[in-house]
Order: C-alpha cells, then sequence, then structure tokens
C-alpha cells in the first residue's frame, strides 16, 4: 500500500477534461484513449460498460460522443477516489456513474442483456513469480492478471452484453488470437480490428478489437494508425485525439 | 473445358522471370508474389511444397530466394502444362518440380515431416449456387473452394510439414480469425501476420499468414503492405517486389 504522504494528485488536462492521476497508482495512458476513439457507438446506444475504469479517461471520452449512461468499475478504493474525483471536476455526474466493485463480484448482480457496449483495457501481462516487484500494489493490479484475465472478461460480456452488442479491448498483438480464440468460445464473433504501430517499419505494438454478442462471422480490418513520425513527433491522427 | 482454338499463352515478365499464362485460366496475381516474399526462408530449408501452384509464380520467385527444392502441385491438366513451361523456360527444372495431382491424393502418399514450408494462394470462397455461373472451369478451381479449403490445407500441413516448418497463406481478411481457429486445431500456431491495404484510409483487402507446427503461442503483426498511392501509383514497396 502507498505511504499516504506519498500521494499526491495530479490535474491532466486531455482536450477540454481535466484527468485526476497519481503516478504511484498508474498515469493516463495513450491506450484508454486509443480504445474510446475505436469504439462504434450508434444513436441506440443506452448503457456502456467500462471495465477496470482507473481513473475513468475511457468513460470521460466516451461522453463526448453519445449520451448513453456510462458505468465505470475499478476494484481499487484508492482509484476509485481519483475516478470520483475526475468525474465531478468534469461535471459528469449524471452521466457517468462509478462503482467500487471488484467485476467479478459486481457483474453477478447485472441482469443478462444490460449493456450495448462494453470497454475494457484489460491488465495485459500474465502473471509472473518475478516481473513485477518493484511495482506498487496499484500498478501490479493495473498491469498483470491477477483480479482479471481475458477470458473473465468475455464470460462477464457474454452475460451482460445485449444481443449485437459489443465488447471493445485494447491490447498487446501477441494476445490476439487468444482473444479471438475466447471470445468465439463465449458466443462473442471478432468482428473488426485496428493495428496500431510505434513508427513506420517496425512491427504492431498495440491491437484494437471489437467482438459482436452473436454475431455472423467475417472480420474487418480497419486502416491502421502508426503514433510516430519518423522524427519521433507523433502523427497528425495521434494529435487529432487530443484536440 | 476451353475450346482449343481459344488457348493462347501469353508470356508475361516478371523481373527476370518469364510466366506463362492464359487469361482463360487466370492470370499471374499480385497475391502470389506478395506470398512469396513473406516467406521466411533460412539457410537449413531444404524442401518446400506449394499448394495449387497454379502456373508457379510462387515456386519461380522462392527459387531466387533459396536453393531449396520446390514441388509445386497442381490439379488441372491445362495449367499445370501452363507451369511446367514456365519452369522450363526460366530453366529452373532441376529445382523445381511440377506435378500433376489433386493435392487431397498427394498428401496421402507423402511421409509425415517432409516439408520445412508450405505456401498456398487458395481459392478465396467459399462454394456458393450462383456465384461463379460465368466462370470458366479453370477459375471456378482457383477461385472457389471446390477442390481445397482451409481446413483440408491445415489437415495436410499438419502431417507432411516438419516440426517447426511453416505454413504460408494469403487470404482475405474477413476468413483471418477461421483461418487461426483451424491452424490451431491442427496444431499449427499462428506466428506472424502482415496486413495489406489497397491505399490510404480503406480497409485490408489481403492478409497473409505464417503458422507454425507445435509453435509456442504468441502472434507477431509485420508492419503493412500499402498497395497503391493515393494517386493511384504503386507503393515504392510494391515496385520493389517487381524489380
Amino acid at each position: 500500500m502507498l505511504k499516504k504522504e506519498n500521494v499526491v494528485n495530479d490535474l491532466l488536462n486531455y482536450g477540454n477534461f481535466k484527468i485526476v492521476q497519481n503516478k504511484e497508482m498508474f498515469c493516463f495512458s495513450l491506450d484508454s484513449i486509443l480504445l474510446a476513439n475505436f469504439v462504434s457507438l450508434k444513436k441506440s446506444t443506452k448503457k456502456i460498460l467500462d471495465i477496470g475504469t482507473g481513473n475513468a479517461p475511457i468513460p470521460l471520452v466516451l461522453s463526448t460522443k453519445t449520451s448513453a449512461k456510462i458505468t465505470g468499475v475499478e476494484i481499487q478504493s484508492e482509484v476509485y477516489e481519483l475516478a470520483k474525483e475526475t468525474v465531478n471536476i468534469n461535471n459528469k455526474e449524471n452521466q457517468i456513474e462509478i462503482v467500487n466493485e471488484d467485476i467479478n463480484e459486481f457483474y453477478l448482480s447485472v441482469e443478462s442483456d444490460t449493456y450495448d457496449i462494453i470497454t475494457c483495457n484489460p491488465p495485459f501481462f500474465k502473471i509472473s513469480n518475478d516481473s513485477h516487484l518493484n511495482e506498487s500494489e496499484y500498478k501490479k493490479y493495473a498491469r498483470h492478471e491477477i483480479s482479471l484475465d481475458i477470458e473473465q472478461i468475455l464470460k462477464i460480456s457474454r452475460k451482460v452484453l445485449k444481443n449485437n452488442g459489443s465488447i471493445n479491448m485494447v491490447h498487446r498483438p501477441e494476445r490476439l488470437f487468444e482473444i479471438m480464440r475466447l471470445m468465439h468460445a463465449n458466443n462473442i464473433e471478432p468482428k473488426r480490428i485496428k493495428i496500431v504501430y510505434p513508427k513506420k517499419n517496425k512491427p504492431a505494438n498495440m491491437i484494437l478489437i471489437e467482438g459482436v454478442k452473436n454475431g455472423n462471422p467475417g472480420l474487418n480490418i480497419d486502416f491502421p494508425l502508426f503514433i510516430h513520425e519518423e522524427n519521433g513527433e507523433y502523427t497528425k491522427e495521434v494529435k487529432m485525439l487530443f484536440e
């Protein structure tokens, strides 16, 4: 656990927002912004669930694009407090609800077929004995599959997504096939991916994927996203996400 | 079947090669060139199998990059003749063997664990009742899963590939997940993909995929390939493939 005297919250500006973050927990990351911008929103979208919401960057970005109600679930109480502060400071209390609960418990009390859309920027790494010795508890939970793994996310999605509802995830390329396979095993069809490359002539380092509950087979691969120009600057496409 | 008087074979120049083709059968396509250039060849590569070799573009391109023996199998006897002519005209008889047989029969007599690498530019389309009424027999076989589908290609690969040998395919994005799933079901791990986009801001229209027999999990996504510039010209990367 953090020593209280080390908890110093920053305010980060993202577009018109302020995001409350704490560097000992984890920082606002590009992954979440990319995921929020990848989601296909419809006029009929009424309810959205963000699993492992952190300091709520995904609900916040989505709230600028839809009037749907958004629920963010966060297991860690100190991180939950940041998310609440972030929602309040941006006057989004009427649209975004933050719940401090383990999603593995939370979903048990949710009715089947409730959400139109689920988003999740999950922990990327399998648990290993020595890979996270120097991390804070907060970062361990956010980065390693301690309380949540891909299989569980898709089991939850299978229950609480509406028919034809979508689960949207950001993850590492090396786990793309595993994600697709676990989607399929849970009656969720991989329908669309967008691949993210750090710069020219480098392999991909991130994937965005949309699966649709009871969807028909047939994958679409969107035009990719490149993060950096050859000179190291952000590309025009990434800069636009921050405007 | 073709009327004999319509059979007029062309000679197409590709780099330093001449390729014998007939427009009533099917023409040389970029797909095969991209696939041949996608394959990871090693110094230890001794034997390569090209399934559904057509007029042998894949063996021909591979022969410039490796001294491995290459076997191309083609079911249609008239197409087989084109492949033979192509091999002869390029003086590659010592390296490339063309077999006129149905691969579904051919592989039964091949020993297990024979090939280091398999390549296949397979028929892309599922059989439907009305989608190919106006095509020649030759094109039907090349384009529709009449005599060969993904499942069968992978069943064959499972048998005749060496341990850690690779199967390399070109296909449509909408079938990527199906290919990966069938690879997995045949103890072949999807290891690398390269995605092909027709031009900027368009979705992908082709994928290249490498699966490794008994490989470890973990997918790599290569930097993508773009076919056309915004002005319609081939990109520099594609032009280089033709030099």
